[in-house]
């Protein structure tokens, strides 16, 4: 598989996008011509600077408004072109995209189309240029990729073919079955974007709104397999426009994007069972391992797991981390002192072979983290996400572990048991799709509830990643533009609550303060039993109720950038409580840590 | 006018949104029920806070889901009732805002709906309570104005009535003149909202994309007039929600709210011949009098103007700014030592009545600006926009005005014979409509042509606002979120732009430096004639040309936060050579300041 992007995926100078792709792994680009018309650089310069990375280019693009016009418009559309073809063999590009007329298009008849297409075709054959002619979703009288291929077929020359696009084919709901039908060498160009279900006008839609594969609603796996059963074999190019990509690290972006084709042709070859492109299956999680916390002094968490009941089980043997345990619940502290603030540094996945989650996840581009392992101690892998969490892997069960290689403490008393209900984590608004594209491709989690929490700087956007049983949750908190990171939380599961909270608070932990007017709005939502209510009152407890359970949960204090939640689930119920969100952050706006 | 406010339009606490609106002049407010239940403060402490502010509790709200159910789900219904009519009586607020069942209407029957509001409409009686019933424009049986007026006068309380809406009912296309059909005293509420023209579905709309009057696609004016000719004596209150209000500064968005109400009072009553809560008419403006740069040094725009051509006017007699003119451009440095960079400052507009416009201004909430003015010396009145920078207004011709104050330097040579074309301004992108309504509100500029414009770091929207004959334009330009704030240039227009430059490259200015690329795509776009394209190539001259004419413009160097541009109109081209901004903006990327 060669991978391919378009430069206007990605933020910067034309430099700065070619140097993001190259270390992304990209094998080649296409060039937008704005890109190149703003950079100082000559086309000479850009193709040795290709040359140079590594990065072939595959498509020069876009050629606008060129066929079905009147004689005059064509006459300076030749001469056009012939100024692109000149810029074309600067650059040593050799296929260039005519994209059908949008604008200057008056005469709808595909044999003027096709004979001017012919022409170009001709022109550019004796500058050794081919021709990928493109059906726009918003073309004057060619907005069907079956139309742009009639056309071709009728110009009938060696050097034009067609270029495929997913956004302008399942925009518009065109069924991709049909470019079985292409010939496979005609299709000269293939470009791929996903793109969230909008009700929109299709042009803002496709200049704002695209996403890379996977991360939106569009049934990619189906097209790519129409597209390579019809025998096309040119690289996969990813097209982009999206606003946030535009903005953001140009490197980090051409990473995600690469991540996204890696995924792509994966689910494809499996879908279609063939060999080619395959990763390692994905390992579905079956519990959370651990979790960690790093910073300069941790004392106050050892302090607070003490309160909530967990057991110190002793210091690593050879590295400065701590281990805390409450049944199933592991929560490692790791006193380094390059971490100013105690954060939520990472989190460990069973799975059935950890050696074959990381080796996908590293062929989904993921970074190997590098953690010294000394003999005797299980040598735990792992990756770190694009915001830098670490995620490790275990397949062994927790009593041969790497739990056994601490000491000092003591076996865990059993005072709390519990489980990792789910780990909260805070993203910047901007890394949405790349964090929702990492959990889903390298963690094999799927997207499930999402919400909008008003904040008191703005709404919150709230999306939940998880394994279908829910032992697995990793709900994704966003803070707006304006707004600082949202604060990244554990929530501990256990099964009575009210015995924690009431043990907690008389150990001296000092529970999230909650407003007595949300006790008042509770009573009137729910016609609740008066002693739980007052319970719920005293002990400063939230609650949630609906047709499946019930679901009681508190916060401690915030440490630096980390709390911690425990919760306990009634019957069926599923959630988060999402209705306490806005209580609860409001609370923390008000007592900050 | 009373005019009121619900507290979900702002961000923060619930007691930093009341500051907020106190500061802003509200009367009153519209206590959102999930503001109050996310506060520590008691109902109690939240009326006492209000009366001390002088704010008056309009409306507490809302409370949902009631009609049209079977009869356990009434009484439970009723039930959560009486718990908020406790609070209600707590906070001291009369009247409650019902809207009309979305989730759980299983009856469509009006009769039903009827009497079972009757029976609320007898509770909330024992309390002195009011409901104000209202149609969702997505409730399930009832999401139409009249409707929810049938099911009003079926029930046939004196304690029920409606509130009316103009989202719910604009956003369904629903005619507003159907509200005269209303009895005035029967409309216990009135919200507004504008919202722009989008078309997705209307919840999302409701929710995410609501706008304060004026900023919108709504026509609020008729709307308005409709419910005053019904006879509503209520205060015009607003309800908007708005992703990015909830997000901005609440002082600011308050101020910002409260003047698109005085806006739309007095664009109705205008509209409607209405003496009461008119305003000084609007003084369009017929000019640009002056454009100020402040900072602590500003010899290198000492240094730049001369080099264009500009005139040294001297030092102002008593203040310490100095002139510098070509012909009607006027440009005053203004060196104080608190700024730390050269910044576009202020500028001043000419219109009929300087009086009238900054009586109108200050009547619409914008902050005077204090300037000392002494003995025969013009008297400018001033006020700060939104973002601080300084509207003056001036109603005398140049001969005889604040120009003949500067001392020290020549006549004006009339080596350079200018005006100013417009004045660019960068803003962040949540200060849009902010900066949207004070232009057209207070300086009575319309919203013209607007783009988006790819730069290095992200699409920048541009949005011109300008009188109709084009004397004034003022683009705002708008940083992505991620991307620091857009540089502010004053764009200069003259006769012969070629010589011009050609004079300013022997007096040693170097301009913004273009890429040799963009000639060559210059090139490829129009058939230039070849004198021309070597004369811009040789110059570093940006190009462009519509159906209209033609535009010739180049930059100078940024110096601090400004740069200036010299352009040409040739013809009746009426744009701002947009396809050649990412150009612009990438050089400038490259030449820092």
């Amino acid at each position: 598989m060669r991978t391919s992007i378009a430069t206007v995926c990605l933020s910067g100078s034309l430099t700065e996008k070619l140097h993001a792709c190259a270390a992304a792994g990209f094998d080649g680009v296409e060039i937008m011509d704005a890109d190149l018309v703003a950079a100082y650089e000559s086309p000479e310069e850009i193709r040795a600077l290709c040359e140079r990375l590594g990065l072939t280019i595959d498509l020069f693009q876009p050629f606008r408004d060129f066929e079905g016009v009147d004689d005059a418009t064509f006459a300076d559309n030749m001469r056009r072109a012939e100024a692109k073809f000149d810029v074309m063999q600067r650059l040593g590009a050799t296929l260039i995209l005519v994209c059908s007329n949008v604008a200057t298009a008056t005469i709808d008849d595909d044999e003027v189309a096709a004979r001017q297409l012919g022409a170009l075709a001709d022109l550019a054959a004796t500058r050794g240029i081919r021709i990928a002619y493109e059906a726009l979703a918003w073309g004057r009288f060619v907005d069907d990729y079956r139309h742009a291929w009639r056309i071709i077929q009728l110009a009938d020359r060696p050097n034009l073919g067609t270029c495929l696009d997913s956004f302008h084919i399942l925009s518009r709901g065109h069924d991709p079955a049909g470019i079985e039908q292409i010939d496979g060498d005609k299709i000269f160009f293939l470009q791929l974007a996903d793109a969230p279900a909008l009700n929109m006008d299709v042009l803002s839609w496709s200049r704002h709104h695209r996403l890379f594969p996977g991360e939106g609603a569009f049934a990619l796996t189906d097209f790519l397999a129409h597209v390579l059963r019809a025998g096309y074999t040119g690289p996969l190019s990813l097209e982009v426009f999206n606003d946030t990509y535009r903005q953001t690290d140009a490197v980090r972006t051409a990473a995600h994007a690469r991540r996204s084709l890696t995924w792509l042709a994966d689910r494809t070859a499996a879908e279609n069972g063939w060999p080619e492109n395959r990763l390692d299956d994905a390992q579905p999680a079956t519990g959370i391992d651990f979790v960690e916390i790093a910073g300069a002094d941790l004392s106050d968490l050892d302090q607070m797991l003490a309160q909530l009941g967990f057991t110190f089980r002793g210091r690593h043997r050879s590295k400065p981390v701590r281990l805390w345990t409450a049944g199933d619940a592991r929560i490692i502290l790791n006193e380094q002192a390059r971490h100013e603030q105690p954060r939520l540094a990472g989190f460990g996945l069973d799975v059935g072979d950890a050696r074959s989650a990381v080796d996908r996840a590293l062929a989904l581009g993921a970074p190997n983290v590098f953690r010294r392992t000394y003999a005797g101690e299980q040598e735990l892998r792992a990756v770190a996400a694009p915001d830098g969490t670490e995620v490790y892997w275990n397949d062994r069960p927790a009593e041969t572990s790497w739990v056994t290689e601490f000491d000092g403490g003591t076996s865990d008393t059993g005072a709390l048991r519990g489980t990792i209900d789910h780990v909260n984590l805070g993203y910047r608004w901007q890394e949405f799709d790349e964090a929702v594209l990492f959990t889903s491709s390298v963690l094999s989690l799927s997207s499930e509830s999402s919400a909008q929490v008003p904040s008191l700087s703005g709404l919150v956007r709230s999306q939940v990643m998880r394994t279908p049983d829910g032992v697995v949750r990793l709900p994704i908190n966003l803070a707006p533009p304006t707004a600082p990171l949202p604060t990244r939380h554990i929530a501990v599961r256990c099964d009575d609550l009210i015995a924690v909270a009431r043990r907690a608070r008389d150990s001296g932990l000092t529970f999230l303060q909650i407003p007595s007017n949300y006790y008042d709005d509770l009573a009137a939502r729910f016609d609740l039993d008066s002693g739980l209510l007052s319970e719920l009152r005293e002990l400063g407890l939230f609650y949630d109720r609906d047709g499946d359970g019930e679901f009681i949960h508190f916060y401690s204090p915030t440490v630096g950038g980390v709390f911690l939640e425990m919760v306990e689930r009634r019957g069926g119920y599923d959630g988060y409580g999402a209705l306490n969100a806005p209580v609860r952050m409001a609370a923390q706006h008000s007592t900050p840590a």
